[in-house]
């Protein structure tokens, strides 16, 4: 089983993510938990969210990049479901060795990420919190997948991608034993 | 006036905090918003929080670091108070030349901190995410004060830090004729 944390605070809105999700949703293996969805006055329930991960074999967070991270919610979601003795520290090995993909979408084009650009930095700068976070639980961490330029890239460009995550998501199935 | 915006899930629980909090809450231009205290339910009420910065000619955001970043309800008062509009883009020039402190601790000793410690990075590869969400709101970046090892330094170091954030805030508050 894949576990997509599925993290967009407008889906409706949503353009690019949503196609992304469409084009795996269907997949036999995959179980999607739309976390605003799931959540909308934020009460989230650590245990069902420790149990639907329990026999994943690899975690994909989808999402697009708010302030430079994860939306509020998802960051709520680490703080709250990724608990000491659970997710790392002494008996801490509920996500050992789980593949985990990160799947994200930023609203600038990618020439906004420069030291020149709006962004100040390139897009690498922003990863660290969220790899580290993966790897301090000790979860393998995939390449991610990022689009950027999600306002305004064309359907061509993110049925590229939407077939670049199919692609993923079917490889890491096979490599985990996740497919039926 | 300085707005501090201070975010502990834990109140309770939280030693280095609490005392660098209660070193400088007493100055008269100093005005506190315990988020966790405001909006246990998440519910942000975005007017009043930026009717609360008009004023301000300093805004500090003090916190413990949770899984890199900040905790879940600042990073969704990023999300929902730093408005296109308002904080950014066109006419989004509310914080414009606000000066910005970022006051925060780690529960990790310093040495955690590097490529082959726990955390794999040194600190410096968790700060852009916040110093450009202030930059791109056009604040300005001030040198921050961290405090790391939280969980074990002894009360004479803590001190040391509430002396210094302190004299941080004097400082920004003549700089900036938020004093009194």
């Amino acid at each position: 089983m894949i576990v997509i944390l599925y993290a967009h605070p407008y889906p409706d809105r949503s353009r690019a993510n949503r196609a992304l999700l469409r084009s795996v949703e269907d997949l036999p293996y995959v179980s999607v938990r739309s976390l605003y969805d799931l959540y909308p006055d934020f009460a989230i329930d650590v245990e069902a969210e420790q149990r639907a991960l329990a026999d994943a074999s690899a975690v994909v967070l989808q999402h697009p990049m708010y302030w430079y991270s994860v939306p509020g919610l998802l960051k709520l979601w680490f703080d709250k479901v990724l608990a000491r003795g659970w997710a790392y520290g002494d008996g801490g090995d509920a996500l050992a060795d789980k593949r985990c993909l990160w799947v994200t979408t930023t609203g600038a084009p990618e020439s906004g990420f420069s030291p020149e650009g709006m962004h100040g930095h390139s897009f690498h700068a922003f990863v660290p919190a969220i790899e580290q976070t993966v790897r301090f639980c000790k979860m393998r961490w995939e390449e991610p997948l990022v689009l950027h330029g999600a306002h305004r890239v064309d359907d061509e460009r993110i049925a590229e991608l939407a077939r670049s995550y199919r692609a993923r998501l079917e490889a890491l199935a096979g490599a985990t034993g996740g497919a039926p």
